[in-house]
């Protein structure tokens, strides 16, 4: 395993710190790191999350059960981010899915009273936690109205106006990858991409990478103001 | 104006303190008093949201415009709520809506430095504001994860298998409002009503205001579980 402190700066829990200022700070609290095997429960759903966990070695799934007992897979989250970190506060204090190791995994666990010691130590951390959490609500908040739009067209014409207002050019640059765009739409890949080439092939946009190019605003902002 | 620390006393983010310690912590930090009346906006959709914002007289509500460019209005705000908090932090720190006067109002106003000294300086307030936050995520993505059911009766299956768990009692008391379950689940109040009054139709619950007694366990949970 690589060094704990060089894995852990690179984690957006010590954003901003070096391996000095990381190794101060863990000598100032407890934790502990734990070890899992492939296919080992690291934690179960509705399970109480009272410790900060950061994968620090291999990866973890998110897994659910569906309605009819099928397992979903929500997400891979890989070395060095955190776990469930809006889960840790609030009143629902409970792991919202299963956790599962994907392949041998190293898991640093710091309980609550310890990170709250953290972040009375380290004003870096604390924001960066801050803006871990906040982050994660302002994508919920955009994943939720993105579900108000009917179809995937409506979805990806919103979207560019968005970028259009912010870029203010008729060549926009995605900020977002193939998979995070998927996923904040709430749709499969290829039907992303089948949507792209659709609005490609009325004429309104071209598409090139990571550059779209729009080429007709009226009709492409008529389907998200009708 | 009733006394601005008594009112905050009151607040979530204040949450815990006495009127001396509110007094100590605000008298330690920059904050500023800015009045609004009736209709008066507050902050624009996509505006820099860089302070904390808390009702402290009068209500406001946000809006935002549909498709069609008709109002919707998401939810009002009371004094002595803040606003907005998931906001402060994280990449898209904008409003994710227009805020609205509903009336004469007051709000206190502490930008994002002066907050994070506050954090330094009481664990409590930090603690209630990462308990708001989280409350936030948790509520989200519990929305998102009703959204996934598509009739309300599954809805409430699934609701009521959930306090099942929790309260391991036929009786279960609802720990919702109709409000909040009818914003929980995306449903306007009169479907969710309906809902409640069809699976008692059906034999399977009996509803009495917050007590709903469940008559047959297999037939409800089989909504859920097929």
């Amino acid at each position: 395993m690589e060094n704990l402190y060089d894995i852990l700066e690179k984690s957006p829990i010590f954003n901003g710190l070096g391996i000095n200022d990381i190794q101060l700070l863990l000598n100032e609290i407890n934790y502990q790191i734990k070890k899992f095997t492939k296919d080992e429960l690291i934690a179960m759903r509705d399970d109480q999350c009272n410790a900060l966990l950061i994968v620090v070695e291999g990866s973890v799934k998110g897994e659910m059960l569906d309605l009819s007992g099928k397992v979903i897979k929500i997400e891979d989250i890989e070395a060095p981010r955190p776990l469930a970190s809006a889960f840790i506060f609030g009143k629902q204090n409970r792991f919202p899915v299963d956790i599962i190791a994907n392949g041998d995994a190293k898991i640093l666990k710091i309980a609550k009273p310890d990170v709250l010691i953290m972040f009375q130590k380290s004003e870096q951390v604390l924001k960066n936690y801050l803006n871990a959490i906040s982050n994660r609500t302002q994508f919920l908040t955009r994943k939720l109205f993105f579900l108000s739009f009917k179809t995937i067209r409506e979805k990806i014409a919103f979207y560019l106006s968005e970028l259009y207002k912010q870029q203010q050019n008729d060549k926009l640059i995605l900020p977002l990858t193939q998979r995070e765009m998927s996923e904040l739409f709430g749709v499969a890949r290829p039907s992303l991409a089948r949507g792209f080439a659709e609005l490609q092939d009325l004429g309104m946009i071209d598409v090139d990478r990571k550059t779209i190019t729009i080429r007709n605003k009226r009709d492409l902002l008529g389907l998200v103001n009708q």
